[in-house]
């Protein structure tokens, strides 16, 4: 099967339009592609007609066009039937948004039993049932969401890969715009009777735009587990694998069956194997954010987590300590020599109540030099791998150049470093001032720690 | 001691400003009281001058008329003779910004000393030092904060006392403003050398305006722990109190003794004796933020902690199950009869494929009117204590008037129900329709569960 036929559509079929209800699904995908995708797009629906002025056609059959994907938006008990006429077409590609299979159990798992076969037996590449589909750009669209009900994140190079459409738009399209990671393409994978993830990873790993391919899965079923693993280390190599396990508690294991049968068949995969490959794991849903954050920027793994802490905020630097023990991050313990060094760069307001430990709290006395100072020496302690700038704007000695003048700084050396700004439009400047030299700027401090520990568990455990 | 002096005062000096340098912190606070905040502003600086036409006093001697509070901006090593000036010219408040005290041991220690010595011999009350002071609308603000580098919260009930000024600014005055959360004081006690956070919290409970009291601390000195409990058991009541400690980790308290000079002399109080007297412990950042909201709304807490969850997202289900067995909440079972009888109740494309067991997954074909009565189904439920709404607006079927329309229903029960929606600008209408009618609406998923939560724990474990 060919899953460019899915990915880089020429032509579409969408199975399932209404002339009489602007609302209904396969109407919204039509008109988003149709408009706003490259894609060719025809509406199919066995009463005909148009939508305003292109011709519905009965069946893909009567298309007199070749078509390269189908998508299906009609009730489950049809859904065999038009992939059969599909096949018959010649149609290679396939996204059943329509729900009511294997999740239902029953008669649903059936119904899902003759999909996959004639799937198999016309060679269609099948994404679904029951899911969103593909956000492809700029070819193909197919998340049944109306545009003004959207945010799409810019492009980049990060794919998703979801077994829930609704996780794909809420956490990564809106969150993702919110704090410009840039996607590839995303894929709800819904039941994944055909297609599944570990296909799709190897598709991404491979597909030059893709940089990080971010999971959120609700279960492997038996075998399935190896397999994903056998593609990770076949192809993964230089690029990052994230993935987000839900359904972990007995209440969310219920949900999870409900929500795309998934059974835990196979014993769990182990954190600790997750590593061993080099796949990172992340534990909720903003870490997952977090760590495509930072995996998109190019920024070398971690061994160890030893990082220092800058901030001009006291109680700060209290928080960001706990949240690094939280998240096995070590505080590099400075000498009394160096810490003596430090001091004679700040200027005298700030050495005077400035506590040179690590977290280091330059106080809300500090300027801009005194920051840059302080992380330029830093920078150069063999014993700090990482750094962790929490920059508060509000002392009115800190200038909205910050984040260019720090990041000049960071850049004339291989570490990584992360900052925190506080989100607001006002502040803008100084998180493009960050970006632009490399140093991602995470959403709250939590998520900035969240970071520095996605690069430390980047590294293959296995390798250290 | 009159505290009223420092939260209402009709005049204040501010010691130690500049008239080269408009960034000088005492400039800052001078210009922003005497341009915004109801209270009469002096400046002071022994060198004379003005301010663009204000009179600059050369001590608070000088100043010709009574003062109430003076704010003093100076080197540590002259704020012990100001404060003594204070004393003689009988102003009955004062806040110490300037740092360079007991957090830097040594010297700093005898200062503080003398620094308390003479706020008693006057009876001042005294708030910091190496503190930003106190935000009190509509009469005064002494955070050195220049107005275009804050956000303010809106007016509301939630007082904020917190050991690092930094806190209150970045996280409350930020991300209260952006989520709504009104305020009706917030004080960065500092050191605290004077006036505690149990005085604090005392006069808040008694205060008519103040409905919650929300805490950032770093420790609790010898002897303070049992004050404050005792305070806590008086004057609570109906109030609440919300408390978040940092500096829970050996990296985190070696960083709270610099910043503050908290120690653990006394040992730390259980969080079971937090709970006995009422009192909401918040573990993070997230939260205090979370509980805050919460319980600035019109809610009974609740007792077990049985919830149900309502979503149009399975996968959000699935998510928001597993936070809830992380945050203590049960999920409500639900009879077979229960699940046919709601099942009657929505329209036929979304019985299809809906999942009605607990987290209740009404599909992305369900309608408004579908959410609506599974809505009041439930609510009537008397083993569901509180309802979780997870609104995805994403679907085309679901009306902008999904916020109005839900909280109509939940209007006409006494159950808590809060919701997510995502926090985007074009949303808001949403986020008003649910909060207009008493339900509270969170940022994140996360931050729902947590919003639960804080109503369990709201209610004493005593009375259980």
């Amino acid at each position: 099967m060919d899953l460019k036929k899915v990915f880089e559509p020429k032509s579409m079929a969408v199975v399932g339009v209404s002339v009489t209800n602007p609302l209904n699904p396969g109407t919204v995908i039509f008109n988003k592609n149709h408009h706003e995708m490259q894609v060719k797009t025809f509406p199919i629906n066995l009463r005909g007609g148009n939508i305003e002025g292109t011709q519905i056609y009965p069946t893909v059959l009567d298309i007199p066009e070749e078509v390269d994907l189908a998508v299906i938006v009609v009730r489950a008990d049809l859904v065999n039937s038009v992939l059969e006429d599909c096949g018959k077409a010649g149609i290679g590609g396939a996204i059943v948004i329509s729900g009511g299979f294997a999740e239902m159990g029953n008669s649903g798992v059936e119904l899902q039993k003759e999909l996959v076969k004639i799937a198999n037996e016309y060679d269609i590449a099948l994404i679904g049932p029951n899911c969103m589909g593909v956000y492809s750009p700029p070819y193909v669209d197919t998340f049944f969401i109306p545009s003004e009900r959207m945010l799409k994140p810019p492009p980049g190079n990060v794919a998703i890969l979801s077994q829930s459409g609704g996780f794909i738009v809420d956490q990564f399209l809106s969150k993702y715009a919110e704090r410009k990671i840039g996607v590839s393409a995303a894929v709800s994978i819904g039941n994944k009777a055909v297609v599944d993830e570990t296909i799709l990873m190897e598709y991404f790993l491979k597909d030059k735009r893709t940089k990080t391919v971010a999971m959120y899965l609700e279960g492997f079923r038996e075998g399935e587990g190896r397999r994903f693993l056998d593609v990770a280390a076949e192809f993964g190599g230089d690029k990052n694998i994230i993935v987000f396990r839900a359904g972990k508690t007995a209440g969310g294991q219920k949900a999870a069956m409900s929500h795309t049968s998934s059974i835990a068949a196979s014993p769990r995969l182990a954190s600790d194997v997750f590593r061993q490959y080099g796949i990172v794991e992340a534990e909720n849903e903003q870490e997952i954010v977090s760590f495509a954050k930072v995996l998109s920027f190019r920024n070398k793994p971690i061994i160890n987590g030893d990082i220092a802490i800058l901030t001009v905020s006291g109680g700060h630097g209290v928080i960001c300590a706990d949240l690094a023990a939280k998240y096995g991050l070590n505080l590099v313990e400075f000498t009394q020599e160096e810490i003596k060094e430090m001091k004679q760069l700040i200027s005298p307001a700030a050495a005077r109540i400035a506590s040179l430990s690590n977290p280091i709290d330059l106080t809300g006395s500090a300027e801009d030099i005194d920051l840059e100072r302080v992380l330029e020496y830093i920078l150069q302690i063999d014993r700090v791998e990482a750094v962790l700038i929490l920059t508060f704007p509000y002392p009115p000695t800190i200038s909205m150049q910050i984040g260019r003048r720090l990041s000049n700084i960071a850049g004339r050396y291989g570490k990584p470093v992360v900052a925190y700004v506080p989100w607001l439009l006002k502040y803008d400047i100084i998180i493009e001032g960050f970006e632009i030299n490399n140093v991602p700027v995470a959403h709250t401090v939590e998520e900035a720690v969240q970071m520095i520990k996605g690069l430390k568990m980047r590294r293959p455990k296995k390798q250290q």
